[in-house]
């Protein structure tokens, strides 16, 4: 086994990558689609220049500085590593805000030992801000700022602030039921967050996030982030939700813990 | 009757104004709610503290600048002036947004000059980017960059992008029926927008936006933005919009009248 590894410094590449792939996305923000090419196509894909490119930026960043590391990316597949260490990439996450020019969405990049995510970073090139956990550290950072982020208490749904992305992602009686324990009589509900519903339960603004049919990259650099601001995050049924799925995560781990218990009764 | 008004003039002042009252909202977003004691009562709540903080600072600065001017805003109500010019005026819109501490809220200003809004202005002081809009003009400004506004062509639902702020506003079988209508077929429909449905659709980027229930304040900053980019924007009868109500924008006009015609129909 190696030395320790040193994930504060791992923190730091890993937002020093996320504000490289910015520099690859930015230049494709809110770029007129010439709509009468694309009536030509398929459906609708929202993956772009951007997400490939800033993808690109990403997994070269990482080859170089960490040749032996394993690369999970979602527009470029899985790269095996020689050890257990797995850099899990979204170049973009929240491709739909993007394609329409508005602001929530951000390049998301955690390492995993092998075990479970490590390092998370959330990066929102356009606005510059940065969301960085390491080893129990959770930070907001924008320009000079720094701030540590904590979450909130708030152990009952009926005072609860709810963000989720899309309502009609929940479908099945299984999803509805899901929903409705995370959400039922909830203080406000707000769709439309993509990463920005988590960064904000980090910060203590959202109290509880449920969404469903999340991909690894999606959720990877999100658990650090929830976990060291003092948030519970997992599956439904109370796994970790690192490979994706149905989600739930809370800033207050008794609420987690209540509504867990609801879903399965 | 006065001289012509030099509504460039008159929008210069509007952003000017609006980041005058960014200043006063910034410290709160983001802030920090005390749940414990808002459980109690009335202490700090944040988003009521930048919105009032926000619409005195308008207030005041129209008030010097325009003394016979009437202002309608909606924190602190009508202030009727000596003449036909109103500003009205939302410090935030978007305050669920805010709340959360997302990204998807803005201060709107509009002049009126008693027949319609003729200025426009939409800025969002943290993300530091502004949309104004006067006599044919739409523009989107940051830093030193300025762009020219245009919506794109879209004149099939089946082709389009549609914004909206939360589905749940659509209840009475006539509201159903117009998202139906505005909707059905759409190639992609996203939630979560507020004002920034309505800048993206003047940048090109999202080709319907539908509301119900909106205020005067929601809405007049973004009507000349909208025209002046080249897009349509009434009620759901092909009246005016300007008191608010139920709204279809359209970044094509073509697109604007076949859905009213849906509607109608």
């Amino acid at each position: 086994m190696a030395a320790a590894m040193d994930y504060r410094e791992l923190a730091e590449f890993a937002l020093a990558t996320a504000r490289a792939a910015g520099a690859a996305i930015l230049p494709h923000f809110r770029a007129q689609i010439d709509v009468d090419r694309k009536e030509g196509g398929r459906d609708y894909d929202p993956v772009t220049a951007a997400d490939r490119g800033a993808e690109q930026v990403i997994r070269a960043t990482i080859g170089r500085a960490f040749p032996a590391h394993g690369i999970e990316g979602e527009e470029l597949g899985v790269t095996e590593g020689a050890g257990p260490c797995t850099w899990v990439v979204d170049p973009i996450d929240g491709t739909r805000s993007f394609i329409l020019g508005q602001l929530h969405w951000a390049t998301l990049i955690a390492l995993n030992d092998g075990t479970r995510p490590r390092v998370g970073v959330v990066h929102q090139p356009f606005v510059d801000e940065s969301f960085v956990a390491w080893d129990g550290v959770a930070q907001w950072r924008r320009h000079e700022d720094v701030r540590r982020l904590a979450t909130r208490r708030c152990p009952r749904v009926e005072d609860a602030l709810v963000a989720s992305t899309d309502p009609r992602h929940f479908v099945t009686p299984r999803e509805c039921a899901a929903w409705e324990a995370a959400t039922g009589g909830a203080r406000m509900v707000r769709f439309g967050g993509d990463c920005y519903c988590y960064t904000q339960l980090a910060m203590g603004l959202v109290d509880v996030v449920i969404e469903t049919g999340l991909k690894a990259w999606d959720v990877q650099a999100l658990i650090p982030l929830i976990e060291n601001a003092g948030g519970a995050i997992s599956s439904w049924s109370g796994q970790s939700c690192q490979r994706g799925g149905d989600v739930l995560a809370c800033g207050d781990p008794d609420l987690h813990a209540a509504i867990l218990r609801r879903i399965a009764g």
